[in-house]
């Protein structure tokens, strides 16, 4: 599984974001490798309706329709084709009270969750929250291009041992700084079921041969 | 001019966002009041395509594109069609510094700014940040259906006059249990140039003869 | 164990916060049972002065010493004689990362943690993180005077058997609403290690009697 | 005036606040000078006993007493000798209606009230909120011995400016890289009336002559 981040680049906003939509469809279709996007709230509906790949949101608050001026709903980003979200990307950090809220949130809407963590205890505390899918990401490696399998293998390999004690079914990816095919495979090689990339992809000058590769490392 | 807050309500969400929008538009321009459409962030693409009336967002922060998930990017929602955007709503309170830093940031984008403020001396120094519509909304008020200018006619006087002292060209609007026409003519007789809505529009059966009311009543 | 918050009441601030410390501590010393007091930060230094009981502090916050005006440091509150601390208390929530880096910290400074939680889930994600103590409060049962461990017993049990899936050591307690010996005897024939309390002991007429009265039934 | 905030630094952290809290008397004493201490809130008590010169706490909440577990409340800094607050520091800033609320509660409890602001805009924003001080501290320069006087002339004189088109009354003080006299007298020559320092006391080796230093130019 890939999961691409879109984050709030230039380079995937707006058009460009269902352009990139779109290289990741045909990555996927060709390899026959998960890939996921993850666009800005107010591209989901056209990212969404461009392609037949999973899209998920990148945050959902935790809260009913209703009096939340400026919030995100679960029902509003569903309504736009998302069908998971990121909870607690580094760049959003949330309360423990609020990943647990949303993760039930997600259980009842049928909404996938990822959580994002930052190093194995924490992994370790969400995975009894019990979300679909756990990604682990130092934040100091964020952007840099030194992947998190490489520079820090024992952060992933801690984050798998201490999850599967007390659950057996998260898929667990993990983040930051990859930038290369090896950075894919070995990051497999350690247990993981994939990972989530962001500039490694939308900053490429072609991300649909990034994609291939990292989906091709993947796949051996 | 009147601003409808579409708010996180399920009768404000996706296709019943866009058909909102359309009454809106059709009750602007039967009367020829100027109606702002404000809907959620996943909704701002359908809703612009949708109508020529003018679409805000809900918020926006202050960030420059990048690696910032699950924020608003001025980029972004500007693409999606919002040509403007309200700041500080009372259900999404900023800090003073985010407050200064959003309105230097609409007026290099050419973002229309309407900061919400809940009492006159909030009013007076946010008046001196030039944002281009302030708009006082006591928060005990809002969703009540008892109307700011009529139970709080003086917080709208004082904050007119306050605001006034510094700032000439602010457009100032008032808030909070606006429902019939009445509230309306008096928000108008009380020096204001209008009216922000939205239980009283959103939560209507019908909200089209709703907003000509309101319109109505901003003509006489 | 039993732990009194002494939250901002005015009942137990400045020479009352010494008052009700020495009342704690004659509890304590007649009846064996350990009693750690909780009170604000500007009382710390008087009210550690003044009794031999443990005395913990209401939060610190996860920083080294330096630039951070008006925030909570490890090495103040300890020179002041805290010796540890309440975590993530629902009135003074935090994130995830924040909890683990607090965490973290105490064990560093070898300060006591208290980390406070609101449902089970959330309590064996707190295990994970090893601190010290943990305490379970329903938020919606606090300041109510029903008693956790009478009206929610289920949320007691699974917590406790949660944590220990994980976490041999960690002593668990639990609060909200605790105001008489029996809610405390219940509490520990569930499996708990004690109580975390506030206004059942502060807002007390005669806090001694009620201390001794909690304590009698915690050695039943 | 030259107001000390002693922020979360070892140097002045418990029997060093104190001892630095003498050495500020002891300037005060014999230039004439108005100096103001600003300890931790652990400290309060300790160094309030151990001078006679105003001591202002770093921050309060906008809270009345009773359920705020991990909050300052004024009426506990009060009684534990403050007598004012820092408000939005940098490394601590509020939301504008937070800003609003604190500066009332001030008002009502007979508090002196110190808003800190980062540019011209958002000073004139305070000034409106009628605070007793107002303090221009631009973030970039805090901490680097670049003072503020003399990098940001025109921050200072246009805050100065804007302050007084609807204040005529609050003390308009600057600080950011305050470190040798010659930064107090341009401040002074600029329009304020002093100085809000940290680092450039905090961490001198002997902070007591760099006060007089300080004190001396502001005479000037």
């Amino acid at each position: 599984m890939i999961i691409v981040n879109f984050k709030t680049y230039l380079e995937s906003t707006g058009k460009r974001a269902v352009e990139l939509a779109k290289q990741a469809e045909k990555a996927s279709k060709e390899t026959g490798v998960n890939i996921i996007v993850v666009p800005q709230f107010a591209d989901l509906a056209k990212v969404s309706e461009a392609v037949e790949i999973p899209v998920f949101t990148q945050h959902i608050d935790p809260i009913k329709p209703g009096n939340s001026t400026g919030h995100i709903l679960a029902e509003s980003v569903m309504e736009a084709g998302a069908v998971g979200t990121l909870i607690n990307h580094s760049e959003r950090q949330l309360k423990l009270a609020e990943i647990d809220a949303i993760v039930r949130l997600t259980r009842e809407k049928n909404l996938l969750s990822c959580v994002c963590t930052s190093n194995p205890s924490i992994s370790a505390a969400v995975a009894y929250l019990n979300p679909d899918i756990i990604s682990i990401e130092p934040p100091e490696l964020i952007g840099t291009g030194v992947a998190v399998s490489q520079a820090q293998p024992e952060a992933v390999t801690d984050t798998i041992r201490l999850v599967r004690k007390v659950n057996d079914e998260a898929v667990i990816l993990c983040g930051a700084g990859i930038s290369r095919g090896e950075d894919v495979s070995i990051a497999l090689k350690l247990g993981t079921h994939g990972v989530l990339v962001a500039s490694g992809i939308v900053k490429a000058k072609d991300p649909y041969s990034v994609l291939c590769a990292f989906a091709d490392s993947a796949l051996k």
